[in-house]
């Protein structure tokens, strides 16, 4: 089986692989692009990485992960303000280097309260600031910071940002190259007002990146690794991709799974199966 | 330490107390208000109930719950209907046995995806019909039905209704008096519209019931269990509760706590408590 063209693997999918196994396996199964984490990367080094990206031949179509801008002013938050130009860096020599049709967008994670905070105003306001600082940072360079709602169960802990149109709100404040959101399925099925918002978010060109993966009660211990297989939980592919797809978004579309499980597995066997599921039930609506 | 009069216990926060139990630990806490749930009410029978309710003095605030009713058409939804018509009489009942200042409020869990469906739409159509079919019927019982949002990561196996907006857009079609919303602060604190939807149900006179917990990250394995003591999590009780009382709300507000460390406690101490961390947390703001 051919693997869909406009299928990419996020790195965190196979997330025990190095890059090199990374890339390897992913061109071998016939898929066409990746998206990198920065850990894996800045192991090798990020010319390296660079020239690894390039001999495989594969796109590049997002950068994860940025943000965790939700401090106050001061040290810690100066610093994850450097670690943000970093990756904006990262991003636009992995997306120089990817093969055509690479993009240069860097997933941001907004960030939770910080220790001791109820004021989830306040933090949300940092978050439109951090980015206040940081667009011109990134239009400069080229690439798009795309903000990631993440669901409501992560609210208080990994990202205030709970909602595509609380993300495309924030969003509003700046130029659609250099901000706009990632819609992941995991993080936004639920929400009553998803269509209406996807078809919002690519009204205003801010489709940074589509992501996939499904969702199944109950949770393992640990909530972050919640994230199943297309097919195998109660996620809607056919509407929300079809909602996506109107919307004019021609671009590659992301699989990221966290999954104790799944990562256990050979990181061979998991792309194999993640181009299966795709085929099943996204490729259908494309 | 007077609890506050506008304090009430749902007996939820005592799980593990008979009806007699919670009645009697409310009551001598000084505690004027109780929401009752309806497995210990039928272990003594509707009518023992009553007259348990009326010798204890207190309060009634609401019945916990209705519901449950996003299964397609066929006997178990008819069941499910018959079984909301006997929750409807119960809480009429209960309503008029309690002290002066009791209110008729059914809370309605709204149910899942139906095993095996991905229909999100479809299972929130059948929401809206169920109580269209309950809804004459609570209101010649004098009852109102309180839709409660439940947060999103309950999203698809308990409650296809996701947020205070969506409640109170089903709540629509309906009158005022006969359908509203419960404004539980554990399950839409993370709601980017909180405060205009909290506005809105008020605007529109569909508060049916104000409950409080908290919000504590990382999860129990059991995530249905992960409630806290107000004060102990993330929740900013000060700008909800304000925003609650703006409305003009004056009615009981509700502690109900579903947390497998305070059900294990004796329930004269943990009433006791909960009467502390709402006169810390709640009071100041009424």
């Amino acid at each position: 089986m051919t693997p869909d063209p406009r299928l990419s693997i996020n790195q965190a999918t196979i997330k025990y692989a190095d890059l090199a196994t990374a890339l390897r396996v992913t061109a071998d199964a016939g898929v066409q692009s990746i998206g990198l984490w920065r850990e894996p990367v800045n192991e090798v080094g990020l010319d390296t990485a660079a020239t690894m990206l390039a001999d495989s031949g594969l796109r590049f179509s997002t950068h994860c992960r940025g943000g965790f801008f939700t401090l106050p002013a001061g040290p810690a938050r100066d610093a994850a303000l450097d670690d943000n130009r970093r990756a904006i860096d990262e991003t636009a020599a992995l997306a120089a280097a990817g093969a055509e049709g690479s993009t240069a967008v860097l997933v941001l994670v907004a960030g939770g309260l910080p220790e001791g905070s109820r004021d989830l105003n306040g933090a949300r306001e940092r978050v439109r600031d951090a980015l206040g600082v940081l667009a011109p940072y990134a239009q400069s360079a080229g690439v798009t910071l795309a903000i990631e709602p993440l669901h409501p169960m992560f609210g208080s802990d990994r990202c205030v940002v709970t909602t595509l149109g609380q993300a495309l709100d924030i969003a509003a404040d700046f130029d659609a190259a250099t901000v706009g959101a990632a819609v992941d399925t995991f993080h936004i099925w639920w929400d009553p007002q998803v269509h209406e918002q996807i078809a919002r978010a690519g009204r205003e060109g801010r489709i940074s990146t589509y992501q996939v993966c499904d969702w199944k009660t109950p949770f393992p211990a640990d909530v972050l690794l919640s994230r199943h297989y297309m097919g195998d939980g109660i996620i809607d592919f056919a509407s929300l991709t079809r909602a996506v797809v109107e919307t004019g978004y021609d671009r590659d579309i992301e699989v990221e799974i966290f999954n104790a499980d799944i990562w256990s597995d050979a990181p061979e066997k998991v792309v194999a199966r993640t181009a299966e599921a795709f085929s099943a039930t996204v490729s259908p609506y494309l």
